[in-house]
């Protein structure tokens, strides 16, 4: 098993933000091959890096990146983690993304798909191969059915439906990938705030009185966007994710089967439990 | 004139909360037509009301309502103003109400739209007439074009037409009618937590550096639902509107010419002008 891992080549992951990117790294190293980490200032987080070799990148070093990742000996390339859409002044182009300008600035334009499908041109122009986090760790992929004890009732599986409807509604339009419905009402929906933001707003919606749902209804659903390109940004779930939806009062948290990246499943699991609410995959079948 | 209004009877205003109302009741009062304000508890802001006759009501007391209206000589009923949707333990159903309840309960089943329409219908039962604010005001409905010196760009009109697309696109599902983008981009998305909130929040994103477009770039879309009742529930504006857009860093503020209630018409030009942004209606054909 090592050795037919090992002829894959080392992987180059460049890593924005939250836990993923290392419980990724963790599962692939662990099938025996070897780990390169590409940490962008500003999304990546300092310390955890460390366990691997690494090389610290600026949003915009392009000609950086493929020229340590040759050194490196790496072909496949994963990006992965939360990433802030940056500022154009935040960017700090090297000579060789100077020489791409026209095509990253086009590639800039638009939502975060275009962003991101426009990145992953530019690397396979150059001889790289970008691959998505679940086909380097395909075990990272959130399973069918309730995962944990809790099982959704008739009225979350309302809820489910209901939210699942208005994401493959809301596809076209690359925003967030999460809703939360309560009660067959749509209560928030995500845009580039981010899922954990968008759960602390039901927190404090409860809190003032602005939201009055009772306190265990309510379902966090997400889903991948129609026609995005999965080797980025899968939706993706972790023990935040289920500590958030605990503090916000909700019921539980469905997702896609197959389709949704769900990192620490142990831990996440655990709280799940430990809180009461559900995690729930739901067949492919029902993807937007 | 005053004659011939008078002949329409004293007007009933239900009210929730914000400055609308009792903007409209001047209007309406300045006309020479009795008014009798209804104020919500919980919802309604107290001082205010005193200026006219008024009764409060509870969540829920449509016995009382009906049976002070008709006392009041009023047959013509308005329901203006934000509404919290209540808890159904917070509502306080008189006898009528205990009587009409499975048809409440229908009516409260489903978005807010459908609560607004049911209690139409109940009112409209009893011989009441149910009618929109801008049917008794016609002066509230925000004109087309830029109202102020500011006009949108070239680049806010295509942040605007997106920002229309996307709410026809989630109009079925009977959330918000409010979206903010920026730079073709859809950064925030209205659900129940209402215009102000959404707009503290590209506020408070900005300032985090969440949000990174560039201060001055951005639009407040609003548009009313496809297929609402119109009587209730159209999008409005205001003053604080206009301030909240500001201090989001936005280009502007953008909604359907005739189909949105500008509340304080000269404080909101003013505020907007010296903000420097625009306020523009946009002609009825681009409604969703």
């Amino acid at each position: 098993m090592t050795s037919a891992v090992s002829q894959l080549g080392p992987l180059a992951m460049i890593c924005g933000g939250g836990s993923l990117p290392l419980a990724v790294a963790d599962k692939v190293a662990s099938s025996g091959r070897r780990v390169v980490l590409f940490p962008l200032r500003g999304a990546a987080e300092g310390t955890a890096v460390e366990h691997y070799p690494h090389h610290w990148l600026h949003v915009g070093q392009i000609g950086k990146f493929m020229r340590l990742a040759r050194a490196e000996g790496c072909r496949d390339v994963v990006l992965i983690g939360a990433m802030i859409r940056p500022s154009i002044w935040q960017i700090r182009p090297d000579f060789k993304a100077l020489t791409l300008f026209p095509r990253v600035m086009a590639a800039f334009r638009g939502g975060d798909n275009h962003l991101l499908s426009g990145m992953g041109r530019l690397l396979e122009q150059d001889g790289f191969r970008l691959l998505g986090a679940h086909e380097v760790s395909p075990e990272i992929l959130a399973p069918e059915n309730a995962i944990g004890r809790v099982q959704p009732s008739e009225q979350d599986r309302a809820d489910i439906a209901l939210g699942l409807d208005y994401l493959k509604a809301a596809g076209p339009f690359d925003i967030g990938q999460a809703v939360v419905v309560a009660g067959r009402h749509i209560v928030a929906v995500e845009a580039i705030e981010g899922t954990d933001e968008m759960l602390a707003r039901i927190a404090d919606m409860r809190a003032s009185g602005r939201m009055r749902a009772r306190s265990g209804t309510g379902v966090l659903v997400k889903a991948p966007k129609p026609n995005q390109d999965r080797r980025f940004d899968l939706p993706s779930i972790g023990p935040v994710t289920a500590e958030r939806a605990a503090s916000a009062g909700l019921a539980g948290i469905a997702f896609i089967a197959g389709a949704t990246i769900m990192a620490e499943p142990e831990r996440l699991i655990e709280i799940a439990d430990r809180a009461g609410i559900f995690v729930v995959g739901v067949p492919a079948g029902s993807d937007p």
